[in-house]
């Protein structure tokens, strides 16, 4: 197998190859019913397992090695920012993600921590001018330090809100400047150990507060994206307030945030929340705040956040036959919230994860614009709910309905029969649709 | 021990005896600040386990009888509110919960059985009037027919919906006839086994109308209680639309039916959701939702709907605390949705479950007395949060400060420190309330 | 879509056809390696799920009828054995497995269950003779009598394990008679609800005692077949003796069972206890008990036993995979222990769900051989354990080392890196041998 | 509340103080039954995490700090060790526990860390001397070295599996000079994280060997007390080969290792396999395998190990119960494997922790007993299967009947009843004993 430095530009290899560092199904300049794949996709390299992990988990540490030589702390960041825009280069990804303390060192005090990540911002929009690369979201890290552990904008501690506030203020303007159409907030501390020392509704209020008070800077400075709060159910916490899609939602529009907030669905956190992956993007979806994804996928066997690059087809082709039920991206996009293995610890695990997990996902677009092209799955949903498009079913699904007028026809129609609901059927139809022998 | 016929009513016998026929906690007429604990805790009794669960399970048929030599069907539905009634007497508990289906047998068609439940109501109404139990709430079952198979309100099929349009408008009649403060809906079809054959958009809409139908219908007829939608995951469903409480109100915010409706939170739904019992009221309570509980424990261990008897005290004892910071049920109680073990298949079993699940509430309502008396917990709290009792941190909780001032703030407050959450000592204050030694 | 009367024998139709009623993968006489695909897979048809299950769940009755018009116990029995073999006909299944109450109606008393049981294994062996069917394996049904509420061979009450001895003896008889080449113990109720009523330690005996008898009995009455335990963590009890392959097989051990025992894993039940169906595969294979296999899939985010028809492709790839590097089937086969979900409760759903499964499997079987021929995956396994191949390593897999000497090697060896595992990169060999584009 | 410097040795203070650093149970020794309280429980304090965690997890760096002001790293490992004698004399806790890099730091190789651990060792030898405590167990940590990432003894790499012989006889040779009666393998790295990269059947033979390497050692070398190995379920593997209790007796029996190995069961680990931590003792009794206990408590609803300090009190009777059944304590102990939150992050909670936890398993320790005076639980074991102490029964439970008289039996025995199992009187038996109002 080649090694890192002898490796150039992915290519579009084909099905048939047995090439590790090229791709069998994402051929990013192809172009699928009127979009090319990139635009279809929208990868996006997430900065912090990409070029911050290396390998560490609760029972011991590093395995790799992500210092590049480096030693001295802003000429690190900068040499992974340039190893970062080179993997965007290789692999053909166009937007990345970052919290602000991936991109920039922290400094001594707030003050200089801003600073860093003034001068890093400043080196990212070069590398974005002179690469055509784009900042697909922003967000700030404000679960890891000490200060927030017991929350951030919930924090029983006003120092700890304002601290987390100077932080989004800056991530917010380096998002506006650096062009990215999004702006995500993940809660990681945003939620409760134990409800004995905790004071649920006032927490909940403060992070109305810190949201609210976040969306009006950011559209007050210029900010024209999408907010997005990310449904996680737990971990570090015992319960996260974003817990999952409709927790979400009863949130927003609880607090009013609807217009401006829209959801950032992770995989793992679906599944880590007893849901699909599927399920929580049409939740977000039949509430009309579907944004971006975070793509990754958990073991279903596992209570913890895996993080592992996503190589379920299967999976990936309902996610994406969701994406294109919504009418595909607009503001977000697909960012690789995945980390390698632990014992996946060379540059070139890092190249083959990524290849990996674009081609489940690319495979994924192929095979969901061919069960749209099929039509059997469609035309199942079309027949089950007929009964509803005229007469009493019509007036009813249109709210127009009575109880009673409902019941009185019940007296004379009480004798029905349910037809099947077919799933295995269902379930054959799309592994002919998957699998081609 | 003794036989059943052989026990009269359950005396208070207090914590030392040895009497297994007694209870050793719930003295019905004890005043406790200011109420009696029959008021406070406001048990009821389910008609459906207690009177005609038999023990079967899906590996299994029955291992008990509720026939009570009876054959003919008005005659056991008689026989068996006669027993429900001396049950309730036995165990001092006023109150009982119903399906249409519980209490009056099917007839040959919608019309009769429609018929045979207004001879059992009235048959209940004159069983009420000779013993002062009174109805907490009723409820019509459409999940257990098969033309409920794929859903009721949610069915793809219009006539299902009438069907259960009819059934509901009937037991609310009931309900309103026999006094209930309560009329539960809860939605064990309404969800999907399988996302490739659902219109989840459709059937949510269709949820929404049919709870604005019949609560239209029961104002107008004079129904002055709760609505309640019942949290749960899923079981019989992969996915039952009332998840969980956050989710339960983000579906009555979206469809305008927060005024009218409020929730009925069930243990051991909780725990199926992944949550703590006590989140699930929590929850409840900071929506401005928390109505009725059906008192009953999972098994943490197990995936499905146990619906044990509860004789977890420290869940009990949390509980209660979520009642009593409510200020006590108004329209809601303690229903015991509980059955009992397969093995536990004789009536002598019925009243010694009872007794175990009604002295678990009863210490539990105890020592949430004791929590408050003892005050570290709440005084725990109070500090914890002071910092948003004056200047800066009051601001910020009103909703009235800026992200620019807060930012300000942390540039010159960023050195702070945040106390410890305390949760082993607050765990073992808790127990010093709990276990006197 | 035909009706189930129009439906003949299905015919293979290839992966490219969209025919409902056709196989895309399995074509029985297809001679792959040397073996026909019949011979390879050894389908078998589950006579409880598909003769008698009719929709059933613990919040609802039948949706669907098994009837067949038939009112009469041993005309209804004997209908159901003629449609079975016209099922297995037109599905080209060769085996079939059955519990004793599954093929005979149970009668007034033991003596006359036995008898019915007598009478119809006549006309199953007839059937036999007449169409060349043979029986995979045989078993007793001793969970769902109230009489073993509380475990048969595990009862506390002696009545109970000889009530489950005298089934027992009749099924195994008749296991011989039929030509069954297995013999199943699942021991549904041997377990327990709660540890407060137990006795692990008497119970575990009584088993072992069991399943010795049983043996005695079968070896001396001429069975020369294999005896399987079935693991399963729980449901209908919250604790099942046979809790995984691992536990079995420490039962086994600890009873002195290895011999005659071996072990029929079912995906389903790996699932529930935490495990993928490939490693209690593996873990049957490593301890020298593989045996047979229950075919079906569960639901990882559903905590009970769905005994869905198995549709995940790569599940049943990596099932095939342990099946081939084992050799093959001697003994067992692929039992489906599949049901029709509840709304597809027509016959027709039966035909598609057996096909979906038979399918998946067989696409399985391909992929399994595809993984084989293409050598990557095993060259990997054989790189990477190479160290112990000779020197050290060798005396070390030989267990001809000394702790000492390897400390010594170690003290003088101690820098040294591990090689990446490489996940993902398997991982995405997996799907590019699966997924053909 | 006092500061740590300010607290002296923790004084029994009884139930009704509310003394935060007072026992309210653990009166150290008080005599019950024959023995001291500190005999019974035979406490021990986990080195690692409670002299080394600073509060990190996967998301979020330090919240403590433990240098006590230290930078030289011997001067660091001594002050450390003062600090652990000393929070020993405070707490009354008699013994510890460690892994070798919890008490000596890592040298530039291996050579300078066996070194370390050789002066650590002395320096143990003489507090141990000085104090009267004793060492309970002892281990080698084979787990967070990156050179053990893919395994210790199951490490595909031949020199990581000498790394780990080398580690481990340097820690044999310590728990023998300082008078350890155990010695633990824990193997964390020991399973798979895919089974696409593992030989399972080489790496469990070479576990196999690796233990019987160490074993022949440790007897060589004068070692009297057990050896443990520690049931796990997975974390930070996906699977770990010691499962969980039953799973280890597998091992331990197909490796010839039963004579010297027994298990430590640790109370999350049993629930994050899916069983209660009662469970895991018992089927470490039935095995004949019980050893030594690691004390603290998961989170039911959470996926990982939480290593919780234990306060559910029913959980420590349970337990405890077991213990006395077994006849208390040889050469096992009850070691807190248990870390303080990490909002808790004070040495004032480490004492408070230690409280809650001894305090818990105290008053565990006091209700077992009072569960054996009371005799209700026991006398209805008793009761419950005596049908198989005489004639028929007795025959089966000896191993003596055969399946033909057993069915012989049934024939005209099969009319009979089984008692009820009255789980939930049970239960309400517990509650009554446990809280005393």
């Amino acid at each position: 197998m080649k090694r890192y430095e002898e490796i150039g530009k992915i290519p579009y290899v084909g099905p048939n190859s047995k090439e590790p560092f090229g791709f069998r199904h994402y051929d990013p300049d192809e172009v699928i019913h009127g979009k090319k794949m990139r635009e279809h996709l929208k990868f996006a390299l997430s900065w912090w397992h990409t070029m911050n992990y290396c390998g560490t988990d609760m029972f011991g540490g590093d395995t790799g090695d992500k210092s590049f030589g480096e030693k001295e702390a802003m000429a690190l960041y900068r040499r992974k920012a340039d190893v970062a825009f080179e993997l965007m280069e290789k692999l053909s990804i166009d937007y990345y993600c970052f919290h602000d303390v991936d991109v920039a060192p922290q400094g001594k005090d707030l003050a200089e921590s801003l600073r860093n990540l003034d001068e890093m911002g400043s080196y990212l929009l070069k590398k974005q001018e002179e690469t055509g690369k784009r900042l697909l979201w922003a967000t700030a890290n404000n679960f890891g330090d000490r200060r927030f552990m017991a929350g951030a904008a919930t924090s029983p501690e006003k120092d700890a809100f304002c601290l987390a506030a100077a932080k989004v203020k800056s991530a917010i303007d380096w998002t506006i400047r650096l062009g990215g159409t999004g702006y995500v907030f993940w809660g990681g501390r945003e939620g409760y150990d134990t409800l004995l020392n905790t004071d649920v509704a006032l927490e909940l209020k403060n992070l109305g507060n810190f949201l609210r008070m976040a969306r009006d800077y950011g559209r007050k400075a210029g900010f024209r994206g999408d907010f997005y709060i990310e449904p996680k159910p737990k971990e570090p916490t015992k319960h996260q307030y974003d817990f999952d899609a409709a927790t979400c939602c009863n949130f927003l529009r609880k607090e009013g945030l609807l217009e401006d907030f829209r959801l950032n669905i992770e995989a793992n956190h679906a599944t880590l929340a007893g849901h699909t992956f599927q399920h929580e993007l049409r939740i977000a979806r039949v509430n009309g705040v579907f944004g971006s994804i975070d793509a990754n996928q958990g073991d279903p066997l596992l209570g913890w956040d895996t993080d592992q690059f996503p190589t379920s087809v299967p999976e990936c082709a309902l996610a994406m036959l969701e994406v294109l039920l919504e009418g595909g991206f607009t503001n977000g996009g697909l960012n690789f919230d995945a980390k390698t293995r632990r014992q996946s610890n060379t540059m070139e695990d890092l190249l083959l994860s990524y290849i990996a997990g674009m081609d489940a996902f690319a495979l994924g677009l192929r095979i969901a614009f061919r069960i749209l092209e099929d039509g059997r799955l469609g035309q199942f949903l079309e027949e089950r709910y007929r009964s509803y498009q005229e007469g009493l079913g019509k007036k009813i699904l249109e709210g127009k309905a009575t109880l009673e007028e409902c019941a009185d026809y019940a007296l004379s129609h009480d004798d029905f029969l349910i037809p099947s609901g077919r799933q295995e059927y269902l379930e054959s139809v799309l592994n002919d649709i998957m699998y081609r022998g």
